[in-house]
């Protein structure tokens, strides 16, 4: 590893960060101008580290390192160049950065491997222009329904269109390519590793998330003339649900569950709340334990809601199964950790990655990156060049000696 | 009483209702040419009624039936004619209605009282077209502050320009007539004589009243990757509130104290509420109670939240002292209540009423007509017409024998 490498991941972080649609913060969308600029950036890094540089149809840029063996499969890293709107730098940035920087070291340590070495930077993870997910590690997959395909972003333009018309910089990758297996650097976006007091985690699993609506419908009534005893409280009743929700969740081992919107009908600070909706988004890594967490509570609140004397309606929303990482994978990556930091903790991300769409493929892994304050989605995203040079050892290791089973 | 009395004060009340500012509902406002229209309908009921009609500057209707001594007193009944946007047909009208109804039964029955007589029909309690409330009242009173005077409508007329430029349409009252007591009829707009199965209730006091609004903030974070054991959410903090209050105040009788607006900064349903406002609203008859019942929830509620490390500040809005009624006049009252139906209740109005304008003058006292599921400042606003009659026929002999103190 370079000396200067802490350095470097910090500066090319900088700079990608620096590539944005909109001059006041940090934007970058499917197929914008600034992903191609991003892109170029990242094509040149891959070029001075001996990679061969490609793009598919729907702009995932791909740096590949060929071994000696034509018939050999690929080992995949990356992840996503597209951003939040005002977004901070880590997210998916890092994921690309560390997979060049490894792969790039790989190459000049002059390592012959048995399998060739691919990095991606996929064009589309935040789904923000089109409100889908994944369209780019869905294409790089070949899993790209009709339905997205058809979605159309504020100017009309479908995903369809948009791929058609979009003209690759770079070749076209070669045809045919088996993937052994896919590993995928990114920050946390939680405060668990920052709260254990380690730099690295290894992830199990995405969690699979339930995410519900619930109508309650009690009595408007005048506030002052309603006597405590006569009153059917709908915002009362939506405060216990709140914290049942709360308790429950807090009794159960790693699930996670959030009531993130709270709406009152016709709200004025004189009047008894008649009706009131929330929303419900429970996660955990393991969809038979959520399921009946899910049903639990939802028996609980019915039963709450009754002795109040309110109506309890739910709608689902979604209800989407988790992703497993590779056990296997998993456990390799998690020693190659624990040979540079007291443990090697195993989280369940809470949040959606490449990887999700990967796992469709092949085999996946998901190394964590302790990030500030578990800070995401927002300009203050931070990790620390010691924590991300760390990251790009333990890529490096795993990509050099990855426990395929050819 | 006439025999076809029940029947009369519906038709009234139904004549009245249909006198609107608008098509489809019925709203009329202070000085509107709807008001004006009611007026005249009320003024030819006055008349017919032998009552001598009059109008002052600010489009109170006034209908007098002296007695023989000019220099007695007059006892006055009343309410409002103004109504709020999309309004019932009882609230205010009613009163009116009463009063007429009972004066114009008082000179039908020839009785010779030791005082004048006067109902009125005040122009303006509701306060919808200046934002402010009982112009009429205040204007009656004398006590029409420069506050009050300087508000501008919509259109940007002053409340004192709106009086400067009305023309009334009957002669001006006499000057330095002497107020012995105020009495007005109202439906509860509460459920509470419904509940207890009587028509009428006669109320103590008009309930004080605290506004706040509560700010809590915590901090926002990701659903799905931040632990329940690591989460500040304001949302539940709030929740954890909202039940407060409800359970500290059925454990005090009679106060009421009611949280009816609730908001989430930032609200999504995948993010960790981090800040959350909600008003309370606390009223009750004695102010003393209604002070410390705040000082000692609030107490309790910045005390939770510390426990779960959310910031806790709070905004009072209003302190609004209590009006008390005229025990005298109040049992007097009750005891004429009593002759017709099994009990009389007590109650505390929790709504404002013409009466709190006229306490700064003279003593008054109120009485209560069971309306339909306590429902006010609705369409479906409704009070039967017996009950209606009952509580003519108590005002009749209310006014028929006014303990005054002359």
């Amino acid at each position: 590893m370079e000396a200067d490498s802490n350095a470097k991941a910090a500066r090319w972080l900088e700079e990608l960060g620096a590539i944005s649609d909109e001059s006041t913060q940090l934007t970058r969308t499917f197929l914008s101008p600034a992903l191609g600029q991003a892109k170029e950036l990242v094509a040149r890094w891959m070029h001075e580290g001996g990679l061969e540089v490609f793009e598919d149809q729907a702009g995932n840029l791909i740096g590949r390192l060929d071994c000696e063996n034509p018939e050999a499969g690929t080992v995949v890293c990356g992840s996503h160049l597209d951003t939040v709107r005002n977004a901070g730098k880590f997210d998916g940035a890092l994921g690309v950065v560390a997979g060049v920087m490894a792969v790039s070291e790989i190459r000049r340590r002059g390592l012959r491997l048995p399998y060739h070495l691919e990095v991606v930077g996929f064009s589309d993870e935040e789904g923000v222009r089109f409100q889908t997910t994944y369209l780019g590690s869905r294409q790089y997959t070949g899993k790209l329904g009709p339905a997205e395909l058809a979605a159309r972003d504020e100017n009309s333009i479908s995903v369809s269109d948009a791929i058609a018309t979009h003209r690759p910089v770079f070749p076209m990758p070669p045809a045919g390519r088996v993937p052994l297996g896919y590993v995928e650097v990114h920050i946390e976006q939680g405060p668990v590793l920052e709260n254990t007091g380690v730099a690295l985690g290894v992830a199990t699993a995405i969690a699979g998330q339930t995410r519900a609506r619930i109508f309650l419908e009690g009595k408007a009534g005048h506030a002052g003339t309603t006597p405590m005893t006569m009153r059917r409280d709908a915002l009362a009743g939506a405060a216990e649900c709140v914290l049942f929700i709360e308790e429950q969740a807090k009794a159960d081992k790693g699930i996670v569950a959030t009531v993130g919107e709270l709406r009152i009908e016709s709200a004025a600070s004189n009047v008894i709340p008649g009706r009131v909706s929330f929303t419900l988004d429970v996660r955990d890594g393991d969809d038979e334990k959520r399921t009946n967490f899910c049903t639990d509570i939802i028996r609980g609140m019915e039963k709450m809601m009754e002795m109040r004397n309110l109506t309890f309606r739910i709608e689902t929303v979604l209800s989407a199964p988790s992703v497993q990482c590779s056990p296997h994978l998993s456990s390799v990556l998690a020693e190659r950790v624990s040979t540079r930091q007291a443990s090697c903790p195993y989280l369940v991300s809470g949040a959606g990655h490449d990887a999700v769409a990967m796992a469709e493929i092949t085999e996946v892994a998901l190394l964590f990156v302790r990030c500030r304050e578990g800070l995401s989605h927002h300009p203050e995203e931070y990790a620390s060049p010691e924590d991300i040079a760390l990251a790009v050892e333990v890529l490096t290791d795993f990509l050099s000696t990855f426990p395929h089973h050819e």
